[in-house]
């Protein structure tokens, strides 16, 4: 009401943080925290003409391979333009498999135009590539495109899974088992939904591996105060590029069905694998080798992207998932909930349809496919290898072999006055660390404590996906300033 | 743990509808709902050979221009082909101006590639185009980049913020105000965020209109169980086409105020605006031109879209929000809460550009573009001037003018029998009537029960999509149907 002046009434705000979703405030995404914050700021700031010991930001904290120079593959994006602007479809500057595989994609859209709604989840005929990529990547094992449910990037679909699983109150609410070291998405949703997080150790000192000892005794604990319900895997890893081994996967299987658990299986490095001896199996396929007993009764559901691997496409936020054993119930309100989005974006679902349905020998585009492919991989298990062999010549890091993904998250010692200094300052040792580098150097890392990990240990993530020249730089920096940091500190 | 005989315990699902998020079961979204999912096996019946007494499903439930024949605009699609496709930037058939847009959107992307990722609150040059576009569009107010959200679609913002606005338990739990009907986006997301829903009815007897004494009841008695925090306007009105006057909106800025309630525009029909003495005021622009006093007090988030009016491109899930008076910690929040799925997809926010910044009077597309788009919307305000007198022709059926949108509302009287017909299978009379237009003719509605309406009255939303030979011919069909039966029923 108008006061009698006819003056408004002094209001507050509506929406405070005193008054906001408490469940949001809970939320932590490191990967674009505060230090990414800061980076961008000191770009501004370079840009302006501030004088820094440095000329540019180079941005190591997230798995941006295009941002880092990375080329798009051409086939890809023939297709894509192809679909986009379908009068280039007869311009004989682009090849035959290009224009067949756009027209194959629009006839599965509305209107044969990629800017009509698609079906809520996914495009009929990418759905039907994706189920027959997973069988011929499988070994034959079928995989059902009802199955399948196309996704804005792989987040989305873990989210999506997550939500369903989120239930109960006190000690009946749904607990999510997450690695740590951990890819924040998991936290973070976990937070958003109000679940509860339950952490698995990784084991550091056997190259990031997965020990049933530790999930069973991290089970354990949790049963004291939640519902166990739910757990995650990523492999090949993030933060910690471990790749496991198809014993590993195993035992996690019989786990997961000795303690009645719903398997997440994030497997958007599938490619990215380059350790010799290592190789990327997926829980799919080791779920149904391991006999009908197991495949008729683990639920899982596993999750892959356009973003990572060989093609990088993060912008075009395309990805899937597979659900097996799903409830059909269950599924039914999947396809109900994914419905009140209407769909993903269809350039990320077109996308999608060429990484699982790539050109074929024989066709015109196949030779330069693969020779894109390859020198991305390669340069990737190249960079992969520089990457710990330099880190491991700095006293005070020791850094784990990058067996695969785009990352090495390797163990700082951090002198006892830094550490002190840090919490003076009400930040982790590790990010202290971080800022510090970035300021100097103009490295952008992410803090290992964004991640978690073991009490009183401190890493950092560091993508590999920086060109060759410009990564010996950054590690020769980095571990410049690692020499000084330690010493100033000592 | 394996029984003695080695075979593995019987053991049921984790996840059933049973243990699964209570939320989500409550979730309905009708656009896409059981009608449609019909609508989707009639289809593969026919392809398959089976007779029906039509040739095809004609798919008026849902605003998706481009699957009912729309062409996109030729230059969104060939700036979009350029930032897809960067080599054709050397092609002489693409017009300069096109070429430019894409040099620029390019140019702000991580590595001149749409396929890396942008920052979470969308790229840079992107906000502040949609920034002068608001200011432009009203008249010179400023809008600041900073205030400015891209998102994935608008139904990715309006979920964002009815998430950041949800809080507090039992009688102290978020309620929102919708209109009665309603997009069913909002009643979904309420019930998966475990929100309340307070309802405000139009007045269907003055044209959809929104009246204050409504929102003052409706809004008594919702204090009475929860918090009312926010109110959601959706204008042009989508499902019931309405237009709001200015004086409306005046009138419920000054009751947000009162009423200390955040305001939600959803706003994505604002060039959609065919009845003569109807036009398009935003929130925003009505708000600072109350003065200061308003001005200066109201949070407000308006939404925008590249889905709807005239370039109709749903399948590229682009859109932006602005914040408006939104309390500077809580937008540190929300920027953090957007920034767990790290950005919209880079398309979608590349086309969204180009909607704000469409080829300007000189610059060679203009006319082309000026064409295509009057094209469309005159065909539109034909096309609703059609809908509403042919079903104004049949007896039992009254639709009020569409003044804009893509909709028509009209309400249908059934007769008694019918209605219990429909409650005897457990059915919503109007899904019973739809279900049977859908079996009989192909055509596809939904029901107004999906989107609410007044006990005992009935709907049906029609979009005004189809081509106008389609549409004349479904009107027709329609009337037919609607007679035979209320004569069956009688």
């Amino acid at each position: 009401m108008m006061s009698e002046n006819g003056a408004l009434p002094l209001r507050g705000k509506v929406l405070t943080v005193d008054t906001m979703n408490a469940n949001v405030k809970k939320v932590d995404y490191a990967v674009r925290g505060p230090i990414v914050q800061r980076a961008v700021q000191i770009e501004k700031e370079l840009k302006e003409g501030v004088k820094k010991p440095f000329e540019e930001v180079i941005k190591a904290n997230i798995g941006d391979a295009h941002a880092m120079g990375q080329r798009p593959i051409t086939f890809f994006r023939q297709v894509m333009a192809l679909c986009t602007y379908p009068q280039l479809l007869d311009d004989n500057k682009f090849p035959e498999d290009a224009k067949n595989r756009a027209r194959r994609i629009l006839q599965s859209c509305g209107g044969n135009s990629i800017g009509a709604y698609t079906t809520s989840q996914g495009i009929d005929c990418v759905r039907h590539d994706v189920a027959n990529y997973i069988q011929r990547r499988d070994g034959g094992i079928p995989s059902d495109p009802d199955n399948i449910y196309l996704t804005t990037g792989a987040s989305d679909g873990i989210v999506t899974i997550l939500k369903l699983l989120t239930a109960g109150e006190g000690r009946t609410r749904t607990g999510v088992m997450i690695s740590i070291p951990q890819y924040p998405l998991y936290s973070a949703s976990i937070a958003e939904l109000g679940a509860v997080q339950i952490n698995y150790y990784l084991n550091e000192e056997k190259c990031w591996s997965l020990d049933i000892s530790e999930l069973q005794r991290s089970l354990q604990a949790a049963r004291e105060h939640c519902d166990p319900r739910v757990l995650c895997i990523i492999n090949p890893g993030n933060p910690t590029g471990q790749v496991q081994s198809r014993q590993c996967i195993e035992d996690v299987i019989r786990f997961a069905v000795k303690e009645n658990l719903f398997l997440m299986a994030d497997e958007v490095y599938q490619d990215n694998v380059y350790a010799e001896g290592c190789e990327f199996h997926s829980f799919k396929k080791v779920l149904f080798e391991m006999g009908p007993e197991y495949s008729s009764k683990v639920e899982l559901a596993s999750f892959h992207s356009t973003s990572k691997c060989y093609m990088g496409e993060c912008g075009f936020r395309g990805g899937y998932m597979e659900v097996i054993n799903m409830d059909p119930e269950v599924k039914a309100q999947l396809t109900k909930l994914v419905s009140v989005r209407l769909c993903p974006p269809a350039p990320g679902q077109a996308l999608m349809d060429l990484v699982v349905n790539s050109p074929q020998p024989g066709e015109p585009s196949y030779q330069t496919f693969i020779k894109e492919r390859t020198d991305v991989l390669s340069a990737l298990a190249e960079k992969a290898k520089l990457t710990e062999e330099i880190l491991n010549t700095v006293p005070g890091i020791s850094c784990n072999p990058v067996q695969g993904a785009m990352y090495s998250f390797p163990r700082i010692t951090l002198p006892e006055r830094a550490i002190n200094e840090a919490k003076a300052k009400g930040q982790a040792p590790d990010m202290f660390y971080c800022m510090k580098l970035l300021e100097e150097t103009g490295i952008c890392l992410v803090p290992g404590s964004g991640f978690g990990q073991r009490e009183g240990t401190y890493h950092f993530r560091m993508t590999i996906l920086p060109p060759t020249d410009k990564l010996k730089i950054m590690l020769n920096k980095l571990k410049e300033f690692h020499q000084k940091f330690t010493q100033q500190y000592s």
